[in-house]
């Protein structure tokens, strides 16, 4: 255990790192999510993974609201702002303009499911509700600066992003091509916006060591919010046996 | 699908059938209860289900003191506030009046737990947190009508309480009975509290169809609460495999 009262703030390179190492916890890792990359998934499951995931992509513009709204620096909402537009959209859908939730959707019909279907938030677990709704929360109720630090999973966010784009044409060619436009765009966003979130981070956390760990604990937290959303989409959408065999049930199911 | 503006309102008992109906979902049926009840988890299981479901029972009278700060009722609050002094205790240690959330604790020494180990959250699964948080922030967002409603899962709570009375001697007899103090108490405080809140839930929403089949809807989120939490519990304490035979890892585990 760390004395944060008398050991030395890590230097900024240093600080990045220990963020970056993080990583190793992200939910590239999760079992469904190495299932999802080896092609192992059926249209039926990767259908209430698109479903579930809708869930979050909706939370994100008001996450990123919540923080303009806990920040008095004009510079940083200068800044941040985009990412509303990034999801909601900021132009007529036929010139491009139409953002990230409207490209999750056509992630749905690429994959089968009506437009109703996944807007209507029916096939969304509650548990993973629980998890974003706790990101939402986070956001309205901490400081701006720990929620922009809960952003930096976006560090990770483009090799999960390209690996999608990598293995699914060969490992689920049914589904068309658009749909994978969300991907695409975010590889570019997700690179652009992980600049302010990082600079915001190493200077604010960067006054203490405590600070500093802090923001590792932040992250942490983020990368539960991941790993929960996995775990509630894989019990809804996996076959799933505990301890000796015993079949899981689903609360729809007993 | 029902029609709310032309289906007739429910009578006060068909609405009180519609929502001990709702039992069927309660998390007495989720597979780790399940294996509990038959004696089939270990002491380490044990152990994280007990420190898990303290951060349930730390959260309960926070969500009551949120109703009772969203409530213009003085005769509700009246009695709503025995449920804190329930939880929280009402006198001295020494004198029994020590509360629910003292006694889980020794639930947790009985189980082969030290004090810090249950109190300092230490051993709760990010999940189960965005559960009972969720539980939390609806009593804080809802109003006090709905967050009255949400604690009906009290309906289904004497069963599951005395089927762990009645069970653990024989399937744990290492759980020093002392333990069990919480259970038996909450026998009479949950038969009791339900009565308010049940009397709250007819009257208020028997005004419309819509608000009667409104309740039924908090009172499954309640439940889903509730099997989320052992959901959590489950992954964090059992072994577990998904599809066929992949084991299950968990994100400290990768």
């Amino acid at each position: 255990m760390s004395n944060t009262l008398t050991d030395k703030v890590w230097s900024r390179e240093e600080f990045e790192q220990q963020l970056r190492e993080k990583g190793r916890g992200y939910h590239i890792y999760h079992p469904l999510h190495v299932l999802m990359y080896e092609g192992k998934l059926s249209q039926k499951q990767m259908q209430l993974w698109v479903a579930n995931r809708y869930y979050y992509q909706i939370a994100i513009p008001i996450k990123d609201a919540a923080i303009l709204s806990n920040c008095p620096d004009r510079e940083v909402r200068r800044g941040w702002i985009q990412r509303i537009f990034d999801h909601d959209g900021s132009g007529h859908i036929a010139e491009g303009g139409e953002g990230g939730i409207e490209a999750w959707i056509h992630l749905g019909a690429a994959v089968g499911l009506t437009r109703e279907e996944v807007t209507s938030l029916k096939l969304v677990a509650p548990a993973a509700k629980f998890a974003v709704d706790a990101y939402i929360n986070f956001a309205r109720q901490r400081p701006w600066q720990e929620s922009v630090c809960s952003s930096l999973t976006e560090l990770f966010a483009p090799h999960i992003h390209q690996q999608r784009i990598d293995s699914w044409p060969d490992m689920y060619p049914w589904i068309n091509a658009e749909g994978m436009q969300y991907f695409k765009n975010r590889l570019t966003q997700a690179r652009r916006d992980v600049e302010q979130g990082l600079a915001i981070t190493l200077d604010y956390f960067s006054q203490s060591r405590a600070l500093q760990e802090r923001a590792l604990e932040i992250l942490q937290f983020k990368l539960d919010v991941l790993w929960a959303l996995a775990d509630a989409i894989m019990l809804q959408s996996c076959d799933v046996k505990i301890e000796n065999g015993v079949q899981y049930v689903r609360q729809d199911q007993v």
